[in-house]
């Protein structure tokens, strides 16, 4: 399992609106390939940064069959105009 | 729910010495109050550095009741060996 880390730093002050855009843009992401779920938390230190751990079978399926289709362009037009800065985004494959 | 999020940047060649440590490390752990459950994943991008997701009650079950106990010193003493900087920890509160 791949497990994709966003970290993404939100304009002070739009926090419950992020939260109810990204709500809605979990409706897109559901319907990508290879997608398999998504946590999120909110930082205890910086309050307008955001942990976003989502799931996917391969790497490929979020970089290339994910981030190339339309469902990506309707995800980032829902969230997108919170962000004070790009996401900062790494993958990891779990072990055990 | 507090998620942990600790990145781990070890010492490049010794990755497969750092996860027999960690699975060790884990039973320290497993003894820790408000201490839920770990998920470990290595970069993909980065294959020298690991990604921890501890889950805890509090955010003081780990700052204080665990960091200041005595199994965080067995814990440290396993794992840090291996370190090649200081790992890097947040903390984040699980929204939905």
């Amino acid at each position: 399992m791949i497990i994709e880390r966003a970290l993404m730093a939100i304009t002070p002050g739009s926090e419950a609106d992020f939260e109810a855009a990204l709500a809605k843009a979990e409706d897109v992401l559901a319907q990508a390939k290879g997608f398999h779920g998504i946590r999120i938390a909110r930082g205890v230190e910086n309050p307008s940064t955001y942990l976003l751990l989502l799931e996917w079978d391969t790497v490929e399926d979020h970089t290339v069959g994910f981030r190339e289709s339309e469902l990506f362009a309707q995800w980032r037009a829902l969230i997108g105009p919170y962000f004070a800065q790009a996401p900062a985004v790494e993958h990891y494959a779990e072990i055990d």
